[in-house]
């Protein structure tokens, strides 16, 4: 069982103005429950859960609250549930040395689905470091999460008013080269020694592209010999990150 | 104005049904009859389109037909509408000689959005041939059109009925490596020097992967130093179709 405050904040996360005045979100799915479990369990507050789900978990955590399949499908934001959500706290952003080689950026994102591959793509090429600015969908939010299945506990994503208070902020650790996923000209991404020293590499919105790009920024293109038009954010972004693992394990 | 005859047509290729019993489709969006216009006129039966449709177009083919807007959106497929479609006929599969290095194949993928993007891609990266198994989606409903945006008007796809009956035909022409795009295990795609060699790549459905493999098949998969299972079916044809392309300008 819930408590009435339990129930009404887990509701007003699944809108913007909700999350807008708190410091929790709401992560649901089997996948996205597990690595935040895994991850960050020191963000949890709790589990809750339907039989089935709690055996789809494999587990019943600390602090756990069983609910019948009516209850949970009264807060479940999808359509078919598995059963399973977490009221969890959103991390704070770690003002600190990035991790791995690079940083990705990503600029006016507007889609949640299409910010969830990215974030689960960045972690599976081992990087950490997710920037972002203003314009890009809430990370947080429980679309974003369910995309994301939960990628973002595992990454230090971090927001910024802007590209040029941004690079501020990278510069600080060494990280100044910056890098543009253009996707009409520029550098060859598959040429471009520097790519990863060091860098940001921004990914811009898909309607829009990138919002101001800072005084030094370069492009970087995707060769498309087909001369077809084609790739979106997302994919750009595999690519980018892709190229990333293939040199550590080719050069 | 169309007749009776042609409005109940295009109504009707909206539906599975309706397709099945029919040799042509229909193509919708500015970007898909662009693409159906430049590389498969001979396909075109007639172009449908509002002013802002035709305005949009840059043009107005031969054998167009006006409609207003009530018309059109009564028409359309989608909620926002480009005001353009067109009624063309399916291309014929053609058994012939691959014109590329390799062949890409989709197996049991059931989502047309997905089947677009992969579409889209291969001709993105100068490909031409895409081979399909019965499991996969029609090439040619109306979403997958919209979402290739007319890509597949520019790709010889051929249906098979399994993966054994697309190895004969592919064997005939000396495309005898199969290499199946795994999850889970087998060489680095990085370091498989002969991916690319007269070769079919598989890729499989969203949901559960491939059908049977044909015997001889190696698994290649994509390095995640992450450890962190992430990469879609469109990801991966993404990853491995823009590796063709980094071997061909770089090595």
């Amino acid at each position: 069982m819930l408590s009435r405050r339990e129930t009404s904040l887990l509701r007003a996360l699944t809108t913007r103005g909700g999350r807008r005045r708190s410091e929790f979100c709401r992560c649901e799915g089997v996948r996205a429950v597990r690595e935040l479990l895994d991850k960050r369990p020191d963000m949890v507050e709790f589990v809750a859960a339907t039989a089935r789900g709690f055996a789809a978990l494999g587990c019943e955590p600390p602090n756990s609250r069983r609910l019948d399949e009516t209850e949970f499908a009264a807060l479940s934001d999808t359509v078919t549930n598995q059963g399973v959500l977490a009221l969890a706290r959103v991390p704070e952003e770690r003002d600190e040395l990035p991790s791995g080689d690079f940083i990705l950026v990503l600029d006016r994102i507007g889609d949640p689905g299409n910010f969830g591959t990215m974030a689960r793509t960045l972690l599976a090429v081992g990087g950490s470091d997710l920037w972002i600015t203003k314009g890009t969908v809430d990370p947080w939010s429980d679309k974003a999460i369910r995309s994301g299945m939960g990628a973002q506990f595992a990454l230090n994503i971090r927001r910024f008013d802007d590209l040029g208070a941004m690079t501020v902020a990278a510069g600080k650790y060494g990280f100044s080269r910056i890098f543009y996923a253009d996707p009409h000209q520029g550098e060859n991404c598959f040429r471009c020694a520097d790519l990863y020293e060091r860098s940001l590499i921004i990914i811009g919105g898909e309607a829009n592209g990138s919002s101001e790009l800072p005084p030094g920024t370069r492009s970087v293109r995707i060769p498309m010999p087909g001369n077809y038009e084609s790739l979106n954010a997302a994919q750009a972004a595999t690519v980018l990150l892709i190229e990333h693992t293939r040199r550590e394990q080719t050069e």
